[in-house]
């Protein structure tokens, strides 16, 4: 077994930070299960000027070099065996079946991204060959791919301690673009985070890889991210988390002399439209299927959906409270997300017109809570912004409109989401009209299922309009995920033997190129 | 002959503004030429409730018609004639072939992305298909592409009124991806735009297109800017100008509640780099060519090479001199440019250790400045930030370094540009050395050229680091302009009625697609 020894990560040393003291807990018993030290500035200088040097070793890196990596990284995960998952359970509740899971997809995202590293095509090539006796003036020799943006900051999410964890798909994209990371551990999964951390230190003692690739920086301290986005060496921010976290680093790398990009990807309350004739005819199976939905992994994912859009129907609602109650209560992640959980019941309570149905017990400090649904009407919900506020845990909130129009003033009322989703099969003029909002607002658009469950994918977008993403293009999910820590360089008259391997007349890596405005594969002159 | 009014363009109606007056200037003469009001907010609440209302129409129409209108703008741009040549040079000074070639531009660039949006591909679309008895879970149909973000703001250049003004690059991408688009007229050539106004207008009349698609709001008050970027409606910026302009609109963005991108084609300096051994050899005819490209439009391009970065070498230096001397003065844009040069050969004259190489006459206020250049070493220019800020003007600065080592470290200094030369065919290993440099901290790599002359092709990179960009993978020249204006939208097993044609199973757009990971023109299903 692996001792959790509460140390950092610096560029392949482990050191304990001077910094305040904090401790991961269990949310199953509410015992303090590790004490942890945060880093601060010293520790950040460190990480960073390691970091910058690797940067020059690994711009130069051909992919194989980098996929290898990423492969014993991955290789790497698998060898810490039980304990990751045990240890990944005891800080965030979320059972031992769901952890094996999510390390199959995150060592599953790691080996992607090697393979599409390995492969090279991501740079997206292309080549505009000389046209030297043209007129009134000759046309160069252009050509131009992407290239690694330099050092990446990278702030995990609570929820998913793996997947959007320290060696999640952020850090995994980082990386094979050819960027140092450094990773500013979640506080309320130190011990899983350190684990992470041993696991890429192996991979890189076995590959020799630059020790400066990567740093976990401990810490449950605000000044440690802040400080780290305002580092002149950092280039990108990657973060997963709550609206405010995310805005507020938004705002700090605004601000910042020179201002870098935050794909930070936050929160979202995932409408569900009803179409009224469809709820009268499979309403049952769809309150069973979104009641699963909000229930799942205690509600407690970015695409939990959190808002039915509908008309009154007795029996849809009926349902909804009988396969809510049906299913057992789960745990929620830590202390933190209980308290914003209990805020948000007290705040749907509060609002006049806004109603539990299936009240029941949810004691103060309770890490269990119930799976709940509250009703509103659309009068109700247009005039009360706090209720499209996300309630982070398994709530669903009804939004029963007068008629179809309201539906739609709903929808149109609705700030940016991740996503949106539609049972409107036997109202096609309704979905049409659904499908016409949510092109403007969301970032995936669901047909008769349901927004959690999220396929790793080339036409997966994870990521949506502002408050779901800070940038509307960026996906966090699938291949693309690595443009956001990626640029183009145009080479202008370079000699062959200065050209990078994927921009070589002779096409070494193979790769299709865009040569002359058509995909090719073929060689230069 | 085309009457100047004086007034604005709203969706489709000409109306004079109440706001302050301001007039043009023929920088030949110093004559005021046309006299102008400025919009306020009232003009921006019009301009922009239109043109939500036009997205609303352009969002569901199909490549063919967007690319058809495009061609229509651009038919009527030819159609003003001579008018806006004369117009163009008698508000900017630049000369009648420079304005007939940028017109040749301006029309090539509107039909190129006529050309873009009517094909269709630039969507790339995704298409993933189901897989449902895959277990443990189905896997679901997954079709991602590009889609408009929505209306946008766009403020052009002053030194280049026709390709990046009204009609330039960032109106025709934003128009190709489906955006209606709102110019704020750059203050130093109101007749220009209003005549590209003119053409727009004409152009929407004869196709029937949405009015509010286009409004150009003229103004010589900050607040116009200021207020259009704030306006909640507007998705997107693109900007032309200084770095001072550029980074006040990111500011303001940034700081919305929503935060929304500014795309900012910046300042640079444009360093070229000079071995030792190619000037001993072939220094002559470099110093005719970087001269020749200092001179180019009076030195007012955003590419200009602002800096020769070299060891002593005095035959070059009288070479550059001579030919500097040897080449006729050009005239400045305007007064507010006239005011920056000036007080740029103080700002370089007052530096102790910077010699103006070949001083001549430059009166206060004169609009035919030298064509200067100015020498130093390079440990003046590691201790003086101040040498490294654009001289926006016929301005070149020998930095003369004591050895190669330090030619890099005046390299290393420098903040992000949009391109880089290297002229170092026998000095290799300094080619080298500097190409690694270059590779971080520019857009554009030049080898044996000079940066003038920003050749519209795929592989072109017109956007680079921070300060030359805003965002540093953007370019603002070529195909993947349209880009900037778009995000991605998955639609998730989406009945085939309601995909949008790109993505539907008979690919009617018989557009190339990446159908389960490989690039396919073929049907689903």
């Amino acid at each position: 077994m692996t001792d959790i020894t509460g140390q950092s990560l610096i560029a392949g040393e482990w050191i304990t930070p001077a910094g305040k003291e904090y401790t991961s807990i269990n949310p199953y018993t509410k015992e303090v299960f590790n004490a942890f030290k945060s880093c601060g500035v010293e520790e950040i200088e460190k990480a960073v000027s390691a970091a910058a040097y690797a940067y020059q070793q690994m711009r130069k890196m051909d992919g194989e070099t980098i996929g290898t990596f990423l492969e014993a990284v991955a290789d790497e995960i698998e060898a810490l065996g039980d304990i990751l998952l045990e240890t990944g359970d005891t800080e965030t509740g979320l059972g031992l079946a769901r952890m094996t899971g999510e390390r199959g997809r995150t060592t599953g995202q790691i080996r992607a991204f090697a393979a599409i590293a390995k492969k090279g095509e991501w740079v997206e090539a292309a080549i505009d060959t000389a046209i030297p006796d043209r007129a009134p003036l000759p046309k160069p020799d252009l050509r131009r791919m992407m290239t690694g943006i330099g050092p990446v900051a990278v702030f995990g999410a609570s929820n998913f301690p793996f997947a959007f964890g320290v060696l999640g798909g952020d850090t995994a994209s980082a990386l094979a673009a050819g960027n140092p990371v450094i990773v500013k551990g979640h506080s309320a999964h130190p011990a899983t985070s350190e684990l992470f951390a041993k696991a890429i230190d192996a991979a890189i003692q076995k590959t020799g890889f630059p020790k400066g690739a990567f740093s976990l920086l401990q810490g449950a301290n605000r000044e440690l991210g802040t400080e780290l986005v305002k580092h002149p060496v950092i280039q990108a921010v990657g973060f997963t988390g709550s609206e405010g976290g995310g805005r507020a680093l938004m705002d700090i790398a605004a601000a910042r002399p020179q201002p870098i990009p935050v794909y930070a990807e936050m929160g979202s309350i995932n409408p569900v439209f009803l179409g009224p004739n469809t709820i009268k005819s499979t309403g049952d199976g769809i309150a069973a299927g979104l009641a699963g939905s909000v229930c799942m992994g205690t509600g407690q994912f970015c695409t939990s959906p959190g808002l039915a859009i509908m008309l009154e129907d007795a029996n849809f609602e009926a349902k909804m409270v009988e396969a809510l109650d049906a299913a057992p209560r789960g745990y929620l992640l830590n202390p933190r997300i209980q308290g914003s959980l209990q805020d948000a019941f007290k705040r749907f309570e509060s609002i006049e017109g806004c109603e539990w149905l299936n009240k029941a017990d949810f004691e103060e400090g309770s890490m269990t809570p119930p799976n709940a649904v509250f009703k509103t009407t659309g009068d109700v919900f247009l005039k009360e912004p706090e209720l499209a506020e996300e309630a982070f845990g398994p709530v669903n909130l009804m939004v029963v409109c007068k008629d179809e129009v309201q539906m739609l003033e709903v929808g149109n009322s609705l700030k940016g989401q991740l996503t949106g989703s539609i049972h409107a099969d036997e109202d096609p003029e309704l979905a049409k009209a659904v499908l016409a909002i949510l092109e403007q607002k969301v970032g995936r658009i669901i047909f008769n299922g349901y927004p959690t469950g999220v396929e790793v994918c080339p036409s997966q977008q994870h990521g949506g309009p502002y408050p779901s993403s800070s940038v509307s293009w960026a996906t966090s999910v699938g291949a693309d995920a690595i443009r956001r820590f990626a640029r183009f360089v145009s080479y202008q008259a370079t000699p062959d033997a200065f050209l990078p391997s994927a921009l070589k007349n002779d096409n070494p890596l193979n790769i299709f190129r865009k040569v002359n405005g058509e995909m090719s594969q073929a060689k230069i002159g």
